[in-house]
């Protein structure tokens, strides 16, 4: 889980956050929060003064004659990280929540958000901005039509606005007299002019052979043969998220954060293949491997990232059906492709073809988990000799985790913001630490770090809870029955092409039999060094169906607001299942590495198959990692490695069972008598 | 489980059938099929000529000016079991089974179905009619494309489409220069004339206050306050299945098939209550019941049930705003009234309201499910008694148990075709024997019978598998898997408002472990003296969340293709469970109280949990229906029951568990070696 859960574009954050029990505000250090209730208002320090800003886009506004315009939270490609170029939400408010979108009128300016960032809204925005404590469309074109007049305009950018929020805001305008109007040049940036972060330039690079799954060549086949297979006969596919473009070239960059994208599109037809990007990023090697001087079909030409619009617009003219994925293609480019003439599906045949890995990017993402293993590993033995002194707090030990992975092989950085969580930090919803505000790691609390990397080979993504001294009962009995439920899901044989979504509460039972669970969802895909949350695979009711060789997370964890917070997460590959009778049965097979901490397992809680898998899956843990250990001579780990991953051993449970009839058979046979 | 499965209403059957693995053609005793290739064509016996009446149609068709007109297998309420004189596509056609569209133009006619009719369909059908294996409405607007020249109308009876069915017609068809036309006068009624069943006309009477939940004024009452509730502030809402009108004025007759209902629609608006039904079927005491003469805000003013769409049309005309349950009001109601004075919900409050039982409502519906495990109770004693003797048929079996519910105070008649089937019969999906065709009970093979009734104060549905014989190991090891599901799902404890879909596989898991699995939902709702498949609560995708209140069937399955099937089907009460934290917690109450089959039980295969859970269930069982049947001399039967439910042992698991290591431990100590 990573700040901005389950999606490698934000357009699940929020379901999201509304499935998280009870969201929390950030702690921000203290309610100093405006007041503009007082004459003159009272500001706080961190606010933005946004008035000469508001002042020049109202300027804008009137030029374009809007009555309204709206400025959401997103950038062109629906990513889950956006650049700082795109925070155009966050500049033009000074609220710099990840979730929020702003409307602005000719006399008023409003935010709509949700309860995780209502104190950081008041902490940051200035009196010109209403605050409203709701999300979605509804309310906004609700509060739309009482403050603009009819026959008023209502202006967007149609590269912020998703085909579906497109839709829901025109629908909920439709017969109001108030007009919805497409104004491709954005006026925040209008605005915002040589302020505004430059655009990433760096360059755009080539994978090597070693950590493909297949060549674009081959990719590029397979989605071809896909669309000859379809029964409507697509003559192209346009991929608008970075991802798919990344994927499909195994090209990458560095233009958002913790995803090695760049900004892109390609529109791949039956006989050409067109990718929308900087030509001068690519060096002549890269514009070589991708055939760019050539114009077969087997050649990549090179548009610039700024002509996507017209030149699918120019391409739409003809007799063509265009292929797209509606949940991530935004309304500026669907607003030019006639209905007749769109194929449309959930997700691009290149969405749902990465998802399924196959064996090679199987065996790239594992050994990426190996050695992300050894990070962890050698943080948790760090952690255990230096809690005690009391010297380390989260985000020094965010940093730590970072650096440790920065050592590895391969390494690319961390695959999303490191949440390094102590105490009653833990059970926050969205909580990472900062140089400023952070809480001292102690024997006495427990403690969530949820991290991962990126890697040439392969992105990770781990959560482990630890308690150094002596947890409670309750801590024990709750970190156990999220084990059982992680324990449980992982070892589950289902039907091939069952939904996450029908499977995810076997995560759930052991909580629920106690009356406890947890807000959020159970998992999501992951990909080789793409996206630490890749879409479409997971558990949430949007994901596709589970297929052998797809990956995803498996997270269930618990969270005792005020106290503590436990979560256990680990990677696994989905396999095939080998059942009793023949069947095309898949289970979960899990690739992340690091024991769960013996001290918070309550052994009486488990069952005899519960231990057996366990047990097994610490024989693994010892097979993949320790000959790794050794090799790196970090012996003082490997030998942690090996005290945590003894088998565990059965004990009495307290409820009448098996074993206590069977004793008692046992005795009686013997001529005991009790 | 039925005929029909899963919907009080047909719209779902589809969706059922798509859901079983695989789905077979009911045996009807040989292939005697059609031959439309030979000179002349080849026609069994079986097969109506429907030369004349399709000549009769396609001149209502030419006066209407119509190129095509649909004829469908709904009713205007989309009642789960039609009328005869509602049967118009299996009139025309020739082929009766309950679910197919037929379509005709000028020059051909053809009828789609799915797999389960086909050999049915090639049996019944003359050569006029072209069979399409297909489903769903994209096949059809395929064919009419090639089949009806540009400028085409197509007719249909808007009081046969659903609001969904009709859009995606209208869909499929828009930019094809071809026209839906919503016809009132139903042209294959105008052809069947006179030999058309006459519409039922029975009298509709009022349920004593003894078996009713609350007064109709209360359910009134409850409606309203609802509509004041609501964002939208509905005037009206608009009742379209039979069973809210059925249950709002707690007025029960018997127009349809197993389902006491009776033809009606009501419009309950702010102010007033109008019920449209035939008045001439009202006793004056039930009028009187009503307070029809009177005007005021509880005075209930019938009117002609043909004057619906009239009525709606005009008060349309008015400030209004119409609250409907999209998934059952038809397009011949929704057409009249503007968009912008609907107010739409999948569900209307009346079908919500119901979704959730009453304290009264509760006692009443587990009252009947005793008195109907005695009927099933004589039942399985008087199989065992005759079965070994040879004498015993599926048919007649049927009837039997139909007759011992007859017997039970309060029965007005079976809830569905029983479904009595015997060795590979019951592996079929939608079995049900006939006087003609029907199968032996024998001691060799398991014996399956899925029934239920309607009694005054509740409706019935429970399913029971035997085997008077020696079953094999993998018939013992099936059974007991399902009933692993069975009581994995009943034990549940989950959080209030999960909703089915979220916790169905834990009545799969036992399977799946084995690589088993049954092709068909996991349960649905059921009412009190309503339908037995009462929407919209149950365990699927389009089921609402659960609620305590709620009644559900609970029912997993096995079935090996020729040679048997396996269902154990229960009735539980969704009621709240004790946790051992706090918290809105969710449990079921079985209220089905028949004991399973101890000879098909591999007591091996259950956990401690299991068999603590099933001999609990035993004792109520016990305690329910033993003073029952004492009370009514039964004595054998009550001598059988407590054989029955005798608690069963525990027996050592195959598998290395607790037992085997606490054996060991406890030998250990004792100093002995093994």
């Amino acid at each position: 889980m990573a700040r901005a859960h389950w999606g490698c574009c934000p357009w699940l954050v929020l379901l999201c956050a509304c499935a998280w029990g009870h969201p929390k505000p950030a702690d921000l250090g203290g309610q100093d929060v405006r007041n503009c209730s007082t004459n003159p208002p009272y500001l706080p320090v961190t606010v933005v003064n946004t008035t000469v800003s508001l002042t020049a886009l109202r300027q804008q506004m009137q030029t374009q004659n809007l009555s309204a315009y709206i400025i959401p939270d997103t950038d062109a490609h629906m990513n889950e990280y956006i650049g700082q170029h795109d925070e155009r939400r966050a500049w033009i408010t000074g609220f710099t929540g990840s979730a929020g979108t702003a409307v602005v009128t000719m006399k008023k300016a409003a935010v709509w958000t949700d309860s995780r960032y209502w104190t950081q809204a008041e902490r940051q925005m200035d009196c010109n901005w209403e605050l409203h404590k709701e999300v979605g469309t509804t309310p906004i074109v609700t509060w739309l039509l009482t403050e603009i007049p009819a026959g008023g305009c209502v202006g967007f950018d149609p590269f912020l606005l998703s085909i579906d929020t497109w839709e829901s805001y025109n629908l909920a305008l439709q017969g109001s007299n108030r007009q919805l109007v497409s104004i491709t040049t954005n006026l925040v940036d209008l605005v915002w002019g040589s302020e505004r972060p430059p655009v990433p330039n760096q360059p755009i690079y080539a994978l090597q052979e070693a950590f493909t799954g297949s060549t674009w060549q081959e990719k590029v086949s397979g989605v071809r043969s896909q669309m000859q297979k379809h029964q409507k006969a697509p003559t192209a596919v346009l991929l608008s998220a970075l991802e798919e473009t990344a994927w499909l070239f195994n090209l990458r960059a560095s233009d958002i954060p913790y995803n090695p994208f760049f900004y892109s599109y390609t529109l791949l037809t039956v006989s050409s293949i067109r990718l929308f990007a900087n030509k001068s990023r690519f060096s002549s090697e890269t514009l070589s491997y991708l055939n760019s001087s050539c114009t077969g079909p087997m050649c990549v030409q090179i548009e610039d990232y700024s002509q996507v619009r017209d030149s699918i617009q120019a391409y739409a003219l003809g007799d063509v059906r265009i292929w797209i994925g509606t949940s991530y293609t935004m309304y500026g480019i669907y607003e030019v492709i006639p209905k007749e003439k769109l194929v449309t599906d959930t997700y691009s045949p290149v969405m749902m073809t990465k998802a399924v890995k196959n064996s090679k990017e199987q065996a790239l993402l594992k050994a990426s988990h190996v050695r992300d293993a050894v990070a962890v590993i050698r943080y948790l033995v760090w952690l255990e000799k230096n809690v005690p002194k009391g010297t380390v707090d989260e985000f020094s030990g965010a940093e730590l985790v970072d650096k440790f992975r920065g050592e590895e092989q391969f390494s690319s950085g961390p695959s999303f913001e490191t949440i390094s969580a102590s105490g009653l930090n833990a059970a926050l919803a969205h909580y990472s630490p900062t140089k400023e505000l952070n809480r001292k790691l102690s024997s006495d609390e427990m403690y969530l770090l949820d991290s991962g990397g990126q890697y040439w080979d392969g992105t990770t993504d781990i959560t482990r809870t630890v308690h150094w001294g002596t947890p409670s009962a309750f801590q024990k009995e709750a970190y156990t029955r999220v084990l059982i439920g992680n324990i449980d899901l992982s070892r589950l044989i289902f039907p091939a092409a069952t939904s996450g979504r029908m499977v995810e509460a076997f995560a759930r039972r052991a909580l629920w039999d106690a009356g406890l669970n947890y807000g959020h969802g159970t998992g999501h895909g992951i990909g080789n060094f793409l996206c630490v949350h890749e879409w479409p695979v997971g558990f949430q009711s949007n994901n596709i169906a589970m297929a052998k060789g797809m990956f995803t997370s498996i997270e269930p964890g618990y969270y005792k607001d005020g106290e503590f917070g436990i979560r256990l997460e680990d990677v696994a590959l989905v396999v095939e299942a080998k059942t009793k009778y023949p069947g095309s049965y898949l289970t979960f097979e899990v690739v992340s590495f690091v024991p769960y901490d013996r001290n918070l397992i309550d052994v009486s809680l488990l069952s005899p198959e519960h231990l057996q898998y366990l047990n097994r899956y610490y024989q693994t843990i010892r097979e993949k990692v320790g000959p790794e250990l050794q090799r790196r001579q970090l012996l003082e780990e490997f030998k942690w490695l090996q005290q945590h991953t003894e088998p565990l051993a059965a004990r009495a449970p307290d409820t009448a069972s098996w074993a206590s009839v069977l004793v008692v058979s046992t005795l009686a046979i013997l001529g005991w008598s009790l």
